[in-house]
């Protein structure tokens, strides 16, 4: 069973730079590219493999870094992204960070300043459980900021992007774009499964009701900034399975794109002592 | 094929606080406690995925820490320990640190300083590949800080584990206790292969030559600093597979000890509305 190719994948989740962005034509239960569940399954656990190696290549090579935003509404799965695309890789070689509403310190500094601190070193993949993207999301939906603040924040988080990708630090971007129904279903499993009930914050239902208004925030911000240098990627989340594949198509084909591979530094066991 | 029990394993590996310590009665290819290799590598796999499960309960509690320090001499196995005892564990709940020669903001603080801000924070696991025990490892044996000054050391470390256990977080130490002879092998492997040829540092081969020093800063700082609230396990490392088997095994106990419950606020669905 072949998977699907890595630029069909990108072609069919990516919100094409300068182009108008409908969010309500993606739908959140596509089962277009793994019709079959098993197979995305299988196509999984073989990209995570491979992203493992690249790591490792990555990880020696120090001179590069890989940062992979996750966004999405509650349940629509940051956490299952981050354990089942990463399932192969080692730790040493991971840096995730999961941000939540700023603490006074951070908030005493611009909106960048702890996205900056947690930018991932030369040699590791980086994670993003949330982001500055919070800050034109649930900032502007709760008003948060004045209008014409988050307005400035497009071109911003644009420009601290492009430096970030100018100074060797590829950048991801993926919405986990879960259905209103779907996140319906998910939220009440947080009150009935025993080991899912520490994630259910009555705050989720408060968001839940703002749906409407979180997904104009998202198809702005999307809009905004889904650039050639760090594109946006919309992925169909209703199903687990298949949301974990098709990210992971897109880290492995972006990891080789990097060109890795062991660096030799042209060593001579002659040359050294080892007694 | 039973596992050797974790209380047998810790018993074989502790260096008991307050008892004399002689490092060169630790044998570092003992097989003592997996004679048989592949009952090593079944036991990892087993302890490897019960350490998952008991780290999601941890990371949902968030009310406690675990903290591991690794330390030992160059190819002894930090990595290899890191990427195969926390092999199922998602990275979300890591928080791996390796500690680098001092940087000059960090030289400009006391030692403890950059250790105590890579601490985990609660709800995690985290990593010292290398730690603040260099401070009386490398710098002794290189003689970068005066023996009084590392002579007080010992009591401050120990002093600083004992705050951060009163303080929620639990500590295992391990000295990965590799061979002089199984060294001089792994370190020409990172010339004669490929893959690990990027990890070779000339200065590794100058810290071997100090070999006999270094076993005594170890020697002394475990004898030391192995105290009932944060013990050194010295762990035999010249076979990978059982070095990592034995470390899973404590890992695991130890967090079998933490007490880990899913936490059930009690919630009632008809409070809450899903519409």
């Amino acid at each position: 069973m072949s998977q699907p190719s890595i630029a069909s994948v990108r072609e069919t989740l990516v919100a094409t730079p300068d182009q108008p962005f409908d969010l309500s034509k993606r739908d959140s239960g596509d089962r277009s590219l793994f019709p079959d569940k098993k197979h995305a399954r299988v196509s999984l656990k073989k990209d995570a493999a491979a992203i493992n190696e690249l790591q490792d290549k990555l990880y020696a090579m120090r001179d590069r870094a890989l940062l992979v935003v996750l966004q999405g509404m509650d349940t629509s799965g940051k956490s299952g992204v981050i354990r089942n695309v990463f399932a192969d890789t080692s730790p040493l070689g991971m840096q995730v960070e999961a941000f939540k509403a700023p603490s006074k310190t951070e908030l005493a500094h611009d909106y960048l300043w702890r996205i900056h601190e947690a930018v991932p070193r030369k040699g590791r993949i980086g994670v993003f459980d949330r982001s500055h993207y919070e800050d034109v999301l649930v900032v502007k939906v709760r008003g948060f900021a004045p209008d014409e603040r988050i307005e400035q924040r497009y071109d911003q988080i644009n420009q601290f992007e492009k430096h970030l990708t100018e100074n060797g630090v590829t950048i991801l971007k993926f919405m986990l774009n879960v259905g209103y129904e779907e996140q319906g279903i998910r939220l009440k499993e947080r009150i009935t499964e025993e080991h899912k009930r520490w994630k259910f914050n009555p705050g989720d239902l408060e968001d839940r009701k703002l749906w409407p208004d979180f997904m104009g925030a998202y198809e702005t911000a999307i809009q905004r900034c889904s650039t050639e240098h760090a594109p946006w990627y919309i992925v169909p989340a209703d199903s687990r399975t298949r949301r974990n594949a098709m990210i992971a198509r897109i880290v492995r084909g972006t990891l080789e794109e990097m060109d890795l591979s062991w660096p030799d530094p042209g060593l001579k066991m002659e040359d050294y002592d080892f007694s």
